[in-house]
């Protein structure tokens, strides 16, 4: 967290691809602990349906990590965001991290209510956003909501909602390489190639801030940019039709990788305008 | 099958991610029935360890096809290789069809043989070569023989052989986007990226002749192209680290599409040498 004068700039967001170490290294874990520096930390269970559980083990996982603030946050529903008693679980947080579930979950019992506003306000602050698996899908302005796995993206196959937005211009999905949801994400960024689609695997997370990407945690980070593409059936009517969509760009990212989300590159890599071998060597 | 002059151009090779529909529509085995033109077809089930069924379901599978004329060839080890009974299958084959099992059986068991001799001979004269899911992968040079689905790419995930060599200059990999084998493929072109990786879905194949393949069934292929990466991490010594592989170009391509291997484009596309966008356009 840096000031800029008197205005602070918004604090990390750190974007959890699910299945994060909770016994070993606890890299990501970790990682939470050290921007929250000691402050309280909210687990806001809202993603799931039934949250027995979930707190008991984030408190234990985060026993050792120094962070000694954890308190829930869980709504049954709508009705429930007006609650004073809820809004003040989030006085005085220092980050906010959403476990899993059902991301329609968070933004249909928070979206628009005066705990998401809370939510933004502990970001604009400087404080730390983290989300796993569902909580990391619900980051993005339009969120992956269901959607088939392990199998090749049909036309048909569109299940997109609203996210919260906290980061713009992206596509984000979560257990990506484990559940085969590679299909699904090309499919997203057809739809308009302007959004990045970010596929995050288990164990993996992004640390974002200022506009760039730190990758740390055992798995890849798959960034899928469709501003090349030079054709796609997306707009076709048949819902069973396969996928077609050619130039794909595709970045695999891994354990101390960077990327820089405004110039859509791996950091300290140039601009690229004829690195596709266009002249096809001789082949033996 | 063209002649030019007296020679007669390679034959067609019919390239099949595995699990093709046996039942309904059969678009793939309607094809591979289509260029054998009533011309004996050689099933050969040496990838499988116990082939007692496969040359019945495919009986079953081909009957009203066309294709009256069906043979089972099945060696066990190299040493039935010099069987003349097992050579003279062969004899006569407007094609020969490889089931699925284990790619390495394939090219253990046939490579460097008599029989893999013939059926290079039946494919050198214009007959068919066809092959689903182990049958695929020992299409290519270099075959993928294991490595992990549903994971990310781990350095030290090397598998792979000499197949038999019938397309050069790509690796095949089947049941692609069902087993979640992006990462294994990425891998697999990050050690060479002259090796084009084709991942073939389920009841989906390539139809290669001439340089050119058709996409035919009901899935996608994926066409890996690695001759633009800008770096790799491929030759790091720690096997347990995961892949990062920036700028793979990539297609993704499903029925009707067809793809010139040559120009490494997909057919009626021109070369791009500008097309991934360089400027990044004001995002909102």
């Amino acid at each position: 967290m840096t000031d800029r004068g008197s205005k602070r700039t918004p604090g990390p967001l750190i974007v959890i691809g699910g299945g994060e170490d909770k016994e070993g290294e606890r890299v990501i874990l970790r990682e939470v602990a050290r921007h929250l520096n000691g402050g309280k930390l909210v687990l806001a269970t809202v993603a799931s349906h039934q949250p027995e559980g979930y707190f008991e083990a984030y408190q234990t996982a985060f026993a050792d990590l120094g962070i000694s603030d954890l308190v829930e946050l869980y709504v049954k529903d709508r009705a429930e965001t007006l609650d004073p008693d809820k809004l003040r679980v989030l006085e005085g947080a220092a980050g906010v991290f959403f476990s899993g579930g059902d991301q329609l979950r968070i933004s249909s019992q928070i979206g628009d209510t005066p705990i998401e506003q809370r939510v933004r306000e502990i970001h604009q602050a400087g404080g730390l956003i983290a989300g796993t698996s569902a909580g990391a899908s619900m980051m993005s302005e339009t969120m992956l909501v269901k959607g088939t796995s392990g199998e090749s993206y049909k036309i048909g196959d569109l299940h997109m909602a609203p996210g919260l937005g906290l980061v713009r211009n992206v596509i984000i999905d979560q257990h990506f390489a484990e559940r085969g949801r590679f299909g699904r994400l090309f499919g997203a960024v057809a739809h308009n190639p302007r959004e990045l689609g970010i596929g995050i695997d288990e164990d993996t997370a992004l640390v974002l801030q200022d506009g760039r990407f730190d990758v740390i945690g055992s798995g890849c980070v798959y960034v899928v940019d469709g501003a090349g593409v030079t054709q796609s059936n997306i707009a076709e009517a048949r819902p069973e039709r396969a996928l077609s969509m050619y130039d794909i760009r595709l970045h695999v990212l891994s354990s101390g990788d960077t990327f820089d989300l405004a110039r859509r590159r791996p950091a300290e890599v140039p601009d690229v305008t004829t690195s596709h071998a266009i002249e096809t060597p001789e082949r033996r």
